[in-house]
């Protein structure tokens, strides 16, 4: 998918809702355990009553690995199921040497044909440049993330020449010489909106995967005010607020509710905060 | 298997070879294809081969992820043909945020019965702690890899209080108060002998696992020597020129005389550097 067709959807579904797929056994409904594969049947209900509020699904791949070989049968027959005009993220978080990044690449747009995959830059431009060789296949890069431990290395102050930057503006500046904004996205945790304005700083066209809104404390409302580009520029991820927002037989009906509640807040955030 | 153990196995076989079963269906012999489970058949008679020069097998992770659910069987089935005195590395460089990075942990301890995993720094401690949990368990972190990417960051010169340190080094002394060296090690290649002094003067004790010799022009006799210690301390990986070091129905056979050679090599440094 092309940024501008991504950016036509946005404006479409009022949305810029990303949902995460962290489908877990020991958190979906019991009822289901019965299915002939319990993940993908949750995975089908969920996408059908939340794939009007959301322009992108993002399956954390860890959950399907935890699963063995079946985890990856129950990850191939979502992807299948995902409308076509929704973008798909693998949440893979890659980064190995070229060789083997290529080999990743080719997993998971080849072979599960999604849209993008999110990748780690500790290893630098060769783990990186395999996800960048097709027009419309996109990697997305961790720069400052949403957890405790992000201020563990992201936040240490590195010299560049003569000057100081935090080591996360490093990886937005120096990924640019890698690729434009119609290959490379950015991971950029809600947790830390005190940031958002640096980021723009050094990356404004780019869209930002945004994680960490919800559960994890971020909030929509700064994000999307100090984020937000002419493109919207935003994917805003929301994973068990929404997808085990209930637990019963109606389990998708609240995550519907909840998907819906999130894009209608978007909806005014869009009309809102977008530059005209 | 703990530290002690392994450093045993490394007395008794005379050897710190890692073979690297980065097993690729375009690169084994033509035969082995009409099995089946070609990449199984391959590792079972690369295991039968070399067992006897080695104290680790390393499967990266890549090359099995990409041939979807049957490349996860052939993993399975793999780790449980590879004796229990052999160390065993998933090599998979995961880093996500705690409850991911401990379903990965699950994955690869709990699932295929690895003794490690290796994992990248960039999100800091709560992405590895999940993976320093089990007592014989180990992560291996990456601290400054061999490919030509490690200069774009792991090289970056880092302010922690007023002194200067590389951002590699940083990774090696902030890890140390997750875990101690009976639980981590530290990926470092072995193309870039001139830092080894500067990572023992920071991690003595720890053990190393050293990708980068061979195909990649690292040199066996500079890391044996500046980095080996007390209890050896290095893990040196080997891949494409042990398993593809011949492509007819006697491959087995080269790779033999192959991970023979590189046995009877790090026998001499044993003897030359090990400190009494």
């Amino acid at each position: 998918m092309t940024k501008e067709e991504l950016y036509q959807h946005i404006l479409r579904k009022k949305s810029y809702l990303c949902v995460g797929l962290d489908t877990d056994l020991n958190k979906i409904p019991r009822h289901l355990l019965n299915t002939a594969d319990p993940v993908y049947e949750f995975n089908r209900q969920i996408i059908d009553a939340t794939a009007g509020f959301c322009v992108a699904y993002k399956p954390n791949i860890a959950f399907y690995e935890a699963l063995g070989p079946r985890g990856w049968e129950s990850l191939e027959k979502t992807l299948a199921y995902i409308p076509e005009d929704i973008f798909t993220i693998a949440d893979a978080k890659r980064g190995d040497i070229g060789n083997t990044a290529s080999l990743y690449a080719r997993t998971f747009f080849d072979f599960y044909h999604f849209d993008s995959v999110t990748v780690a830059p500790y290893m630098g431009e060769d783990s990186v440049k395999p996800f960048l060789t097709k027009p419309d296949k996109w990697a997305i890069l961790l720069a400052l993330t949403s957890n405790a431990g992000s201020q563990d290395f992201q936040l240490l102050s590195v010299s560049s020449g003569n000057k100081q930057n935090f080591l996360f503006e490093q990886v937005l500046q120096q990924s640019q010489t890698w690729a434009t904004d119609e290959q490379l996205m950015f991971v950029i945790g809600a947790t830390r909106p005190d940031y958002i304005e640096r980021v723009r700083a050094i990356v404004p066209h780019h869209f930002l995967l945004v994680p960490g809104v919800g559960a994890q404390g971020g909030s929509l409302a700064d994000i999307s005010r100090l984020g937000m580009n002419r493109q919207c520029g935003l994917l805003v991820n929301s994973s068990r607020n929404i997808i085990y927002a209930g637990s019963g037989t109606d389990f998708a009906q609240e995550a519907r509710r909840e998907a819906q509640q999130m894009q209608q807040e978007m909806e005014s955030y869009l009309g809102e905060f977008l530059p005209q």
